[in-house]
């Protein structure tokens, strides 16, 4: 296909009229569709529906340390769940502590801490004039909603093919020491599905940031979650490179299996150096007796090791590659060489990214939403929900079955070609 | 038996010898016995294994409005969950937010968010020059340890047989506007096991802070955890209260299943005006998608209703009243007429408090660790760990045998007779 750009003014029209009569048919149909959220489908959640049956009233109950996991204690996990998502986290052991059912909630009560308590001893960041926080963009829409929410300011940071780029990383935080954060998912991240090269990592761990105080938070939601099991993503453990670089206490890092066994009632662990663990537990020890143990139990009786973890997460990737696949597939037929919009096929996590032309991503999220389909709202990934250029689309194929997902791929291509037509004619 | 404080010194070294050598046969058993916490035994555990059996792979996992409990959503709880601790807390429905495992966490959160956020729109108290809490005292430790971790200034008030002196907190609360909050135990208070007045609920409801942001920290911890089945404490319900007052703002009530079903694995709940819980919710969205909803349902379907948690509540009665009965009567038999310490009878929650002779809680802790018996610390029930006076200690009888709380008693009763002795010879 030609590109839209060298289109004529009437070539233009006349295929914007075709795209309107099928756009008109589809709309007819009263669709409801929902590429929104990254939220998994009832297929997977079958797929941990027998962690339903592992814990029963004539079980052994009491963790491997002989904890009653029905009781008080156990304040930062019980030894079993601690060995599984220590393997999750490719950490020792000694690194983590569980937490509750999400990963984000762990997050919002670190950011929240270092407002009240500050960061081994320094100030806390609400005695602070100003605070920042460095948002790789496009990027994660609750992550930048939690430092907004702390009037923390955010500051874009382009993401390139090997992660967040570096130069601009290294420069900022050496120069301001205000900027106390940087919100990071390294694998397969979200929207792009990029994964971070091992220079990227090395380069975050060799940070020498201005603030003594400052933190990445390294948010490794999709560690496991592969679409192609024979090729996935790989990147460095920052824990470890951060160790190697003189520089132990530099990273938060963050996973849950809420995307592994069922979301809101997974198990949530944040692993970093023993003096950061130390931090953390100081707060625990006033905010909780105890999370779920009897949850953390039925997760580890459920996988039993990362193997078995390993094992679930390629029945996910069966159920969700063809729906990737759908989406990209059409992306691909109806768009390549239109020169109206580029995406990354991704070999993991959650989302396909779209970047349309410059000034339509609202235009054609509306479009589609005329025709049933709700997608993530445009300027969403990125900070205070303003897209500078207005231009990045997530797509979350997770949720609708194969049939309604051909469909939306094709309400979607169908609002992008009408609405880059509009936008070209504009200077026809 | 003759008051201590009228024997001479000499019948006061005699007995000293005679409970010396009692004391030292008991130490030589090398015993480990516990009343320290507020800890279910396991016998109480036991009563809700059947909540393991009640979700299976098989069930149907859904709300009663229909959401699939395994997927994200549902922030503020499903709708069957928030019937049942609605019940419970004693309001209506849209009066209640359902949280996480734990009431302590939504206190603390509670606390932290008006650090950083402050109360409907007023300013956050971190950027206050100070902030105090009034404590009702006795009281429970880990309300008192998340005042003072976020530095917040706790000011002692006594607690009389019917609750707060309402007094001094009248007083207090409409003269001084850093006074923010006061954390109120209203029904079976720990430790002292006192349910407030009638006269004293309304005068909560009738206050007229200098604050704005003041509000009541009505911790129901032990709402229907009664030893007495057939003659429970019954309290007026506070919202209600606050409502006829024209206050409707004025408290934010804390319940939890913690000590119904398993503790670390319950249900907790916010009961508060409508005002109050979107002020709760504005905070909610950003820090977590949502709270375990397979647990909420996994307690109704166990429960079914407030009957069915009110016949469970009375098999954990059962199990308890022969424990503080056993204790009450060696306290009885041992200490009646002595006057060397007082205690309540109560009618239900977790705790008998006792009052030694000023000066001596200190060492009668010490002393009957010296025997293997493991106390609360005295001073755990005033704020900063100081009880003024060193005469009051904590005695939880719930998660010893009765075999082992009737040495346990036994071995308490002798370290009160022999510090209490001590401190007398002091003036002879």
């Amino acid at each position: 296909m030609k590109p839209y750009s060298q289109l004529s003014k009437d070539e233009l029209l006349s295929m914007r009229s075709e795209l309107e009569v099928k756009f008109n048919e589809v709309k007819a149909k009263g669709l409801s569709l929902d590429m929104s959220r990254g939220k998994p489908a009832a297929a997977q959640l079958n797929l941990s529906n027998g962690m339903m049956d592992v814990l029963n009233s004539q079980c052994d109950l009491k963790s491997e340390e002989g904890v009653d996991c029905r009781n008080y204690g156990s304040l930062d996990g019980i030894k079993d769940a601690k060995r599984l998502l220590a393997d999750m986290s490719e950490v020792s052991m000694d690194k983590v502590i569980i937490y509750g059912n999400s990963s984000l909630n762990v997050m919002f009560d670190t950011v929240s801490r270092c407002m009240t308590h500050g960061v081994l001893g320094h100030t806390p960041w609400c005695r602070l004039d100003k605070v920042k926080f460095l948002c790789p963009v496009p990027g994660y829409d609750r992550h930048f909603g939690i430092t907004e929410y702390f009037g923390i300011e955010m500051v874009n940071v382009p993401m390139l093919p090997t992660g967040p780029d570096m130069d601009i990383v290294e420069k900022l935080v050496s120069e301001d020491d205000s900027i106390k954060g940087i919100w990071c998912v390294p694998k397969y991240s979200n929207p792009q599905g990029i994964s971070y090269s091992d220079e990227t990592v090395r380069r975050f761990a060799h940070l020498k940031p201005a603030a003594p105080d400052f933190r990445i938070f390294w948010d490794n939601a999709y560690s496991i979650h592969h679409l192609y099991d024979d090729d996935p993503d790989v990147i460095l453990e920052l824990l470890e490179e951060c160790e190697k670089a003189g520089n132990p206490d530099l990273v938060y890092k963050f996973i849950s299996t809420s995307k592994v066994s069922f979301p809101g009632s997974g198990v949530a662990a944040v692993a970093a150096s023993s003096a950061n663990l130390a931090d953390f537990k100081k707060h625990m020890k006033y905010q909780t007796i105890g999370h779920d143990k009897l949850n953390q139990l039925r997760h580890v009786r459920f996988f039993k090791d990362m193997d078995g973890m390993r094992e679930h997460m390629r029945k996910h990737a069966a159920i969700l590659r063809p729906k990737f696949e759908a989406v990209l597939q059409v992306l691909d037929s109806e768009l390549t060489g239109l020169e109206i919009g580029n995406w990354i096929a991704p070999k993991g996590g959650y989302f396909i990214s779209f970047d349309a032309l410059d000034g339509c991503a609202k235009a054609i999220v509306a479009k589609a939403k005329e025709a049933g389909l709700v997608m993530t709202g445009a300027g969403a990934t990125f900070p205070y929900g303003k897209d500078p250029a207005d231009s990045n689309i997530r797509i979350a194929p997770s949720f609708p079955t194969p049939e309604e997902l051909a469909i939306a791929a094709d309400i979607f291509v169908t609002s992008v070609k009408l609405v880059s037509i509009d936008k070209l004619l504009e200077n026809k």
